[in-house]
């Protein structure tokens, strides 16, 4: 086995592996899947270039997670082999759990699990095939390890998959405002009390992070357009399930048979292409519903879409519902499939959850919220919220 | 209808399209299939990020037309309305004949058609459904329109083609080297008798567009593991049709019927991802050699590849023969599909065709490989050729 | 006269000039004598490639008032070729009056005159020179115009000016993180009831472009090494009037004259050249606290800076006064020269000022700070204000 | 003293210093010096960005030689503690020896003297100042030190002065096409044998290395109005020694006095700000021949320049002399001042010296000329020359 691989990465120039456990589960048919599984679901359907994949993604996760701990190394925390290869193997895999379009069809293909889950089913299949190797990695990733700050570069409000994944969609959908400084940032991390924290000098990069995470959301994943096409093909999903729509493709079983039936390695093979593919097979189904948002999403004809600042009146709904009906010559209740509404939700920080702490050079801590002058305050505590309305042409 | 629309480009910027036609034309099914389409076929399999679409390709090809009409427009070349939108069309349909994968399965699906005669086809059926409004595009697409530098500007050895997938491919594939000065070949170009020429103060740069063309193709295209790759990826459509082995997908017809059976129709609706489900479905196949070469494309176990200055030794070929025949308990001529050879070859200028033409101050022409200290000389008038064995591991 | 000339821009890849006015502009000494003007003043001295000049600054500026003025024209805006030309030589021209090290001597060095006053002068005189030609472009710059929108985009919160600056500074200290979007925000530049407005959807531009100004600000303007040095920058000219210092440079009439005395001929011979090679000069003066300031500029060898929330105490500063005094032997007076606090403030959006102004689909207008879930808030009313005590070591 | 720094550089992001003995170094007014002192010289009149310093050149050089001992390391390269801090020191040094301007003054202020004898003479000084810490930089830099490869990094064909130059020189001018792979190169670097070598699958990278080379020689450092300006510069300081000009400025002992007089300690107080202040001093000398030279640099009123492929014909030479002698009433010989000849010569590749080896997988050596196919071939064993007349206008 080769001990140094150097993989190219437009956003980061070169991707170092040198770990022999990281090389065979880069290697293995669970790792390989993510290269069949969009990072950004519908969101090319905008942004022509985002089209990069999960696996992408987590290399580059992988990546920033390296010079943390290289930097943290560096700054006199001990961090012992074992913690390295746990952490790099926690970041590698913390999305493999991802179905087909992750975000976009998580609970709705598989209801009721979130990916994390299935991520660590996945991780502790490793571990047994890997004789337990995938142990510490597994403790880091579900927190029970004692050391809290390398749980926190991988699940928190500043970690290493928040930092790639705003970097590198940014670059790759061509926004070029959704950049932030991944590398002031990775020099700014610092250990402090087991937490992991930033420095004092770095407070303005934590803002410029979280308004650029902020845009991202507005302009880009909640971009109406983007959102109009995920809900469609949400809805395609469910609507087959409804309907019980048969597909020659391996989504079948996932859409015809009780979700306890699939087994993990069945979850394990499926991926963009089998549900584009279905979505394809389906653009002509004799159900109206189904196939007119298939060929919908197959040939670029999405619905309207529109943003209100409170929720949508029921006028308009029922008008754009019955047009609906009159065109197609269908229910009220298929109408309702294509013609509905919803609400956009973002935050542009998560007062509940995780904090980013701010270690001062008097060592005293401060959340980034109550620092002085902190542009990240007690106003943004609600999230920000839009309603819209989709309906067919 | 909108009268203009920009896109993000992450390697221009912004994109506008401003055209009635042009709009249509991009909104309809046969241009939307190109986003089902990889520009570089299996190069993700080495470079990660290299995973966009034709659809993206043809779109910055039309911006570099966009740039290039205005360019020399501004230094007096009489281009009217009409001879515009011809051009522009007809770069943004100079790809619609590619199939699935493009140049990896040329020749291979659809035997004995390149995809600029497809294209051909396409774009006659689109000038039959806009009335006409093509007739340009086609004129200059098939050189018979009086006006040649319209048409070099589209297929040439300095075409904006080129340009283009030279720019995108080394931005999305990381290669940074391969970067040329588009901008700047752009400002140089002139027209001199009716013909593409670059002015004198280019030459350096022509150059450099060279030798960085000569390396992406080295050091990208024919990167000896993208190079395995999609020889195993022909090998598989070769290996299916020769077996007829049956697939629930869209492509069984191609694989199973002959190729007059197919509609122009059928092929529009065949992408990656038909060939990709496909592949999948087989990679299980009982055929030994066609799931080997599958499972091999799916899970990224790629076969060992080496190149050579010279053919490769037949001693070498035999013995990797007989291990196969052996490991797989499978015969000779199954072995041959296995285990094969095969020559790699690219140049850096081609001498015999359209040429690059340098004018100079002085309203003198010459070729860029005649200019005085030519880095581009005689030396390099025989392609430069590599031999490689690929053997199943 | 040659009637267009590109110049390479690494920020932009090309400008492109093709006015003959604006080519004799310049082309004028006054003009190229923002060559020898450094844009950032000291903060090389932290951010060592930020040694880029007011001249390219300009051109950076005039380069994005030529796009914004073509962006508003295909939106309608109805422009003539005259406040076209008017608009873009008033951009050409708006730094025009900077003195040496520009805002760090600014009232310093000519007391009592903000460069936009000289800059009117010069405006002025080579409206002389030129018959009259730059009447409008004068007109525009002093908002006497009627079309208000000219004047804006040269001077208000979202004025070309600002967005060259944050771009090209941002470039060149290599702070990837003050980037803006400024191509994003022209295009969504549009013009309301003869004022400039942006659209809705350009509103997470507008905010991410204030954030990076504030970020901007206190990572490298006020950057406290940069403040440091500005200061003692500061010091030095103002202590060498007050000793009367003789220089052999043609700073010494700034420096021992009235400077009514002064000539605009005069003024316009002046550059950060003689203001270093006099530094340079003096730090062998014999005055103890001028050759101090000097040397710790010529060298590198800087004052302690350090910044605390509230005003410094006055037992801190008398402590490093004392010390200051004793070890170099001179009276408290002179120690306070050498022993200093201030303050730095800058706030996020001018809430007093010039407006940014959002333009709504259903035509009605906010202020950036009125909009829905704001980011920029009445929170941010007040400067944000950082106190400073600065001591030779 | 602060054990780490972190400088941001726009070019690699961010550069580290970790070395007390570095640390030092820069902080001395010999490295501080080269602040004061522009890389490319008169680049800036066509590219207005090209004002970085010999400080910022010399620290990226330092940042790529950090990365290059890092590689060799991995790779099994024996360097020790030493020798690590030995070749850091001496490619941080190795321009210190650079007078004003640089290239375009060298030879002409400090006749008979290259900037790397004073380089050494400065390492010496420094060396006794730090009882005796550069010893092993010294012997790098002169080559005497057994380990080979290390004089190759700092001094070579492939060495990384060249790569940053190149690297740098290509950002801050916006000629983006001069950019090469170093981060590539550098990863490829190898030791064989003791000598400094490229692994094969490099070879393409050094072929574009050596072409951006050839690019940016004759579109930048040879352009031609670069060159004329250049020209200028020389020929007015050798109109100053030869007319004895005073000049208030430290520059004055140079021109002056027996270069013999001039002690290291003056050479090291002298820089770029000195010479232009000189020579607008000069701009108003009683010498036509000096002030007009002079007057043409302040005020960027360039001579005209031409390009011929042949020296330059005799009569054109004459001719335009007549006109200057005539125009400005001036004798033949003063007239041969603002008139005259020369060549500019580059090549691509030094067949003579210091060569590039590629080393094969097979243990195999050659040249980069040699290697199958080569582009760099025989063809260009003679200089591309070119000659010019300038003359003023």
């Amino acid at each position: 086995m080769q001990l140094k691989k150097i993989i190219n990465d437009p956003v980061y120039g070169f991707i170092t592996i040198d770990d022999v456990l990281v090389f065979k589960i880069i290697a293995h048919p669970f790792y390989q899947r993510l290269r069949r599984i969009n990072q950004m679901a519908m969101a090319h359907l905008v942004y022509p270039g985002a089209v990069h994949t999960r696996l992408h993604h987590s290399l580059g996760a992988y990546h920033l997670m390296c010079n943390a701990l290289g930097e943290l190394r560096n700054k006199g925390v001990d961090i012992t082999k074992e913690e390295e290869q746990g952490a790099k193997v926690a970041i590698l895999l913390h999305d493999i759990g991802h179905g087909p379009f992750s975000h976009a069809l998580e609970n709705v293909l598989i209801e009721g699990m979130h990916h994390e889950a299935i991520s660590l089913l996945l991780m502790n299949e490793l571990n047994k095939q890997y004789n337990g190797q995938l142990q510490m990695a597994i403790d880091i990733f579900t927190n029970v390890y004692p050391k809290k700050y390398l749980y926190q570069l991988i699940s928190g409000q500043l970690d290493v998959d928040r930092m790639d994944y705003l970097t590198r969609d940014s670059f790759f959908s061509g926004v070029s405002e959704g950049v932030i400084g991944y590398d002031r940032i990775i020099k700014m991390l610092t250990v402090h009390e087991g937490e992991l924290m930033v420095e004092e000098k770095g407070i303005y990069s934590i803002e410029k992070f979280l308004v650029a995470r902020r845009l991202m959301y507005w302009q880009v994943y909640l971009h109406k357009t983007v959102l109009c096409a995920e809900q469609m093909l949400q809805r395609i999903i469910k609507r087959a399930k409804y309907i019980k729509a048969f597909t020659k493709t391996p989504l079948n079983k996932f859409i015809n048979e009780p979700i306890d039936n699939v087994t993990l390695q069945e979850f394990c093979q499926l991926d963009d292409y089998d549900v584009v593919s279905a979505i394809k097979e389906w653009s002509t189904h004799e159900d109206k519903v189904l196939s007119i948002l298939c060929e919908g999403i197959v040939n670029r004809h999405l619905f309207k879409i529109k943003y209100f600042g409170q929720p949508v009146d029921e006028k308009l709904v029922n008008e754009k519902r019955d047009a609906v009906m009159q065109q197609l010559n269908i229910s009220v209740a298929d109408a309702g499939w294509l013609v509905f509404t919803g609400e956009a939700a973002s935050n542009t920080y998560n007062f509940d959850n995780e904090h980013i702490h701010i270690l001062f050079k008097d060592g005293s801590v401060k959340d980034i919220s109550e620092v002085d002058n902190a542009l990240i305050n007690e106003n943004m505590k609600s999230k920000v919220k839009k309603y819209y309305i989709c309906y067919s042409r």
